[in-house]
């Protein structure tokens, strides 16, 4: 063959393996379970959407956002791989309108697509796991959210104590903004640089967000970010917000109203706040879900209660640092998504969660969810001889273990016997069936050696003193007649 | 909102619901157990791949064939989204080559996408699930997947006999081809031609296919499909090999041999025929393997064994005639496409299963695999008053529902009792749990109405005499204390 093809992948994207399906797998039916147990359906949207519906066409301009990956259908319309779940659902809940219970609760989990530039631990591909209430402006639909995020964390493994949902609203932002005298379409880009300043408030600390509050900032490389120009007065003011959060809920909603509800939009957030402290607290969460005014949320189409899902234990890293997950997840309340289709304003209240993020937290804290790190591979069959009828009869072997509903397989490379064996040792399996001539033709009739590849191993280190060395010898490897396989196999396996 | 998008999708895309994902949901996982069964491990990968690796450039073209969805990466190489399954598995094993086991028995499953014309049942986004053991050459790997497919249907409640799993020979038609005298490069497109044309057997029967090998056929629109110019003796040969299979699979192996055998290829088949009849005999599949030299399988790139599940019983359909589903997967070996990447050659065989067409399958005979067609909804907490004390409240009952492994919602709309019953309904539940002021403030301390909404519809319709009817009304609704909540709900649930 003269034209070799290089087997590779587009940057961003990669291949899973058995262990990482299996922790995904976990994670999800754990997380759908929680969700279910809150009433929420499944629906499951396709990865393909009209671009238009997606929303990512940019104003006055003929090509979609650069950030997604889109393309042509033959009838010259612009398609585009989804880029989150939610834009899809409120498509999908405009489309079927009429035959959906209202308000709406529904999840969705699945794959979706950047077209930006990867970098380590972010993708191109990667799977969110959401969850949305659509149809109802009740505020007690923002504080179940937050509770049934707080179970999800919990019942996947992370204690209570190790998270926290951090509930703020975007009017009091927005209250806070326009006091500082940005209210106005005018001032929306400059509104949109000051939620991104406080939003870095974890990354640069006071000092920082100051500064990109202010002129702007020089980081280490020397690039300058502009700043929003604000004046030191209004700087306090915003700096006051990301420091709100008092001892407990009730004492937080006491200082936002003293401080953060002088405007009718502050005092509305404000308001909204209490009412999920209220809710929180009469379900037995208060704990959990705590009102924190420093929680801003990048995205930009927030209309109320924004909610942040963050871990907050460390744990040591292989460098010897210490790790701090942080946001595993968050959402918010947005009133104007369906509204694009329908023309009279639909509220909605979702919530997403990063499942890559997580599985690598709870991996780090050893949840018991994702079980084994590395399960034991099948049982292999050992082919000795490869004329027909021994084929057949090693076939015959490793259907008789399938039947007793052992995983096992034959091995189907050309090897010999030492090669068959690091085949196992490479599969991780904790037992191997051989059956050569001297089995097949013992004197009492067939039987099949069974060995243990765990104690076998042991024996290889050879640390055990004689009388331990025999006693191991035979249980690592030991004759059995044909009939007694199944149960010979599943005594081995019981043992690891 | 002046300018509304209509929420729509394109053309073969769909959204899915609940009963849905659940029914492929229990397919994939009884699948899986299958498989891992079978020592097949998980592997997954990704949606986009380079438009070359999938091997879909057409010849002497620079853009990829119009069968795929394509697109341009930021540095203009062009990407696709995977046809299937098979192709990203051989760029996989290709990539992984030195990490991986060898031989390497995978499984995969998720959504592939074809860029064609969608009709009937026929979508651009569907579900396969695949299995391949890639780098054995041996045909024990062959007859192993024919097995596992044979089980995979059985436990996925198909009964033995409602089933079979048809196995042919790719050499056995080349021999048949050659002795026509169609062999060499110049004729691979007649060879194409003639396997198509024999592919239509079930379609055309004998007397379309004859003309389809001959001079071509026009069917009832007046359209002319040319065909394949044999001669009559030759169209005897070809359509000898559609009509070998004999009583069991040793006469059809007997007749294979005493009459496709003559070339030197025809032999070999055979021979790989025998092979297989000889090992599922050994392992108690004789009467579901079945040796069938009609199976012909489309695909150009199968070199050796090829096989396909097919369901023999029918079903009566909604419009009283009786429907057969056939096949629902098939599959066979591929010894060339890994060979792209590598440069030398590497045998597979590999098995690919249509997950939506087998729901149809099991869907219509009632598999029990599949569970409700429409599972009961969560329990409605209804919301009588809106004021904060009584969201309080019923967040509180709802929470203590949840808490006790109950699924259950409180109503998050602005509607009335009546409505909100309606609400429940919708959603399918079997209780709703009612407190207004009356039962808050009965005299004994606050109680809970629980409604059995089940037997209030049997209610509802009034055929029952009075003695009935009034117990019926007791347990239809009734109060229950506060602390009593979870249990009388559980009750009402264990009804239906």
């Amino acid at each position: 063959m003269t034209d070799l093809t290089r087997p590779r992948l587009p940057r961003g994207l990669a291949d899973r393996g058995p262990a990482d399906l299996a922790a995904t797998d976990r994670i999800m039916r754990s997380i759908r379970a929680t969700y279910e147990r809150y009433g929420f359906e499944a629906v499951e949207t396709p990865l393909i959407e009209y671009t238009d519906a997606l929303g990512k066409f940019l104003p006055d301009q003929d090509r979609p956002n650069a950030g997604v990956f889109s393309f042509k259908d033959d009838d010259d319309q612009w398609l585009s791989l989804r880029y989150d779940l939610t834009a899809p659902l409120a498509r999908s809940f405009a489309e079927r309108f009429d035959s959906l219970p209202k308000p709406y609760r529904s999840y969705r989990a699945g794959p979706v697509f950047r077209n930006e530039k990867p970098g380590p631990g972010r993708f191109r591909q990667f799977i969110q796991f959401d969850a949305d209430t659509v149809g109802s402006k009740s505020i007690a639909a923002d504080a179940e959210i937050c509770m049934m995020a707080a179970d999800a964390l919990e019942d996947l493994g992370i204690a209570r104590g190790d998270y926290v949902i951090r509930v703020n609203d975007r009017k009091v932002l927005d209250g806070v903004l326009e006091s500082a005298g940005l209210s106005g379409e005018a001032n929306a880009g400059r509104r949109l640089t000051v939620l991104r300043a406080m939003d870095k408030f974890d990354k640069f600390g006071t000092e920082g967000v100051r500064l990109l509050l202010g002129r702007g900032r020089r980081d280490e490389s020397g690039d300058f970010t502009k700043g929003a120009e604000l004046g030191e007065a209004e700087i306090d003011r915003v700096m006051g917000v990301l420091d709100a959060k008092a001892g407990d809920n009730a004492a937080t909603c006491d200082r936002l109203d003293a401080e953060f509800a002088s405007t009718p939009r502050g005092a509305e957030g404000a308001g909204e706040l209490r009412e999920i402290a209220a809710l929180v607290a009469a379900a037995g969460y208060a704990d959990r879900v705590v009102i924190d005014p420093s929680v801003v949320r990048g995205l930009e189409y927030y209309t109320g209660p924004v909610f942040e899902a963050e871990l907050t234990f460390t744990v040591t890293g292989e460098d010897g640092q210490p790790i701090r997950f942080g946001s595993v997840g968050g959402g918010g309340r947005y009133d104007g998504l369906v509204a694009r289709f329908r023309g009279e304003p639909v509220p909605a209240t979702g919530f997403s969660v990063g499942v890559s993020r997580l599985a690598a937290a709870l991996r780090a804290i050893g949840s018991p969810i994702l079980g084994a790190e590395r399960p034991r591979g099948p049982v292999v069959v050992l082919v000795m001889d490869r004329g027909p009828e021994d084929m057949a009869r090693v076939m015959r072997l490793v259907a008789t273990l399938r039947t007793g509903g052992i995983a096992a397989e034959l091995y189907l490379g050309d090897a010999g016997m030492n090669a068959q064996l690091k085949y196992a040792d490479r599969r991780h399996s904790a037992c191997a069936v051989i059956q050569g001539s001297n089995e097949r033709d013992a004197a009492g009739g067939p039987v099949v050696m069974i060995r243990d590849l765990v104690l076998g191993a042991e024996l290889a280190k050879g640390s055990k003193d004689r009388a331990d060395y025999l006693e191991l010898r035979q249980k690592a490897q030991f004759p059995v007649p044909e009939a007694g396989l199944v149960d010979a196999v599943r005594e081995v396996l019981a043992r690891h």
